[in-house]
């Protein structure tokens, strides 16, 4: 443990959590970002997502480009939420990566009345995340 | 525009940022997440940063991950910045692309004294990413 203090802040202690509190955590919060390839290059993008038995939902102008140019429109993509407190150094952050997928109805149109965009734009995919691999960890001060 | 309005919040309007509101927005946090390529699979992890001459500086223990696959040492990244607001809607997000490159004495350990890990665990790498596309958008009321 280094004993170094930069800013009046100790560096903090980062513990790994369960998959279960991963997804309470994702499911806490309304925003998150998908990070998925484009034209063979990283590319990320916020949204706000609902979960839905161990599934992410968001909606996107992006679909295309988020699952369409891989097979069988679908594709490894990462989902990523946080919420960590650039003050105090604490808080949490949970990937989860796994296969992206357009929804088709009847499924589509329930999760659009669901979850509305936040911008004044047309979302033309609803896109299904089913995470294979999901972490998280807590920034956690030495004494709580 | 859409006049329906759920949870009392009305869709907003999205702005493009100029690239120097990018790199003024950018400069106002320590906070972003670094979006790489690992194992062919995408992937992203929440960082502190500093901006020095249009380029940013992270640390990390995946430093090898993030740039060292690529051909000589560098590879194409993103990075993504963001202060939005999950009850208004409102806010602002900036994604800036571009190559990530280890960087080496004796600029490293000037970083490694400015740019201090919010974590305890030992961060090998000093990262610079230089970016060549800078996009940002801020999302506002339509009545302000």
């Amino acid at each position: 443990m280094r004993a170094r203090v930069m800013g009046g802040v100790q560096p903090r202690q980062v513990l790994e959590l369960t998959e279960p509190e991963c997804w309470d955590l994702v499911g806490s919060v309304s925003l998150g970002r998908v990070v998925f390839s484009m034209h063979a290059m990283p590319a990320i993008r916020p949204v706000n997502h609902l979960v839905d038995d161990k599934t992410i939902i968001i909606r996107s102008h992006l679909g295309a480009a988020i699952v369409g140019h891989a097979a069988r429109d679908e594709a490894v993509v990462c989902y990523e939420a946080d919420q960590l407190d650039a003050d105090r150094h604490t808080g949490w952050s949970v990937i989860m990566t796994g296969l992206a997928r357009l929804v088709q109805e009847p499924a589509r149109s329930r999760y659009e009345r669901l979850l509305e965009p936040w911008v004044d734009r047309h979302m033309d995919y609803v896109i299904s995340i089913k995470p294979r691999i999901v972490t998280g960890i807590r920034l956690v001060g030495w004494c709580r």
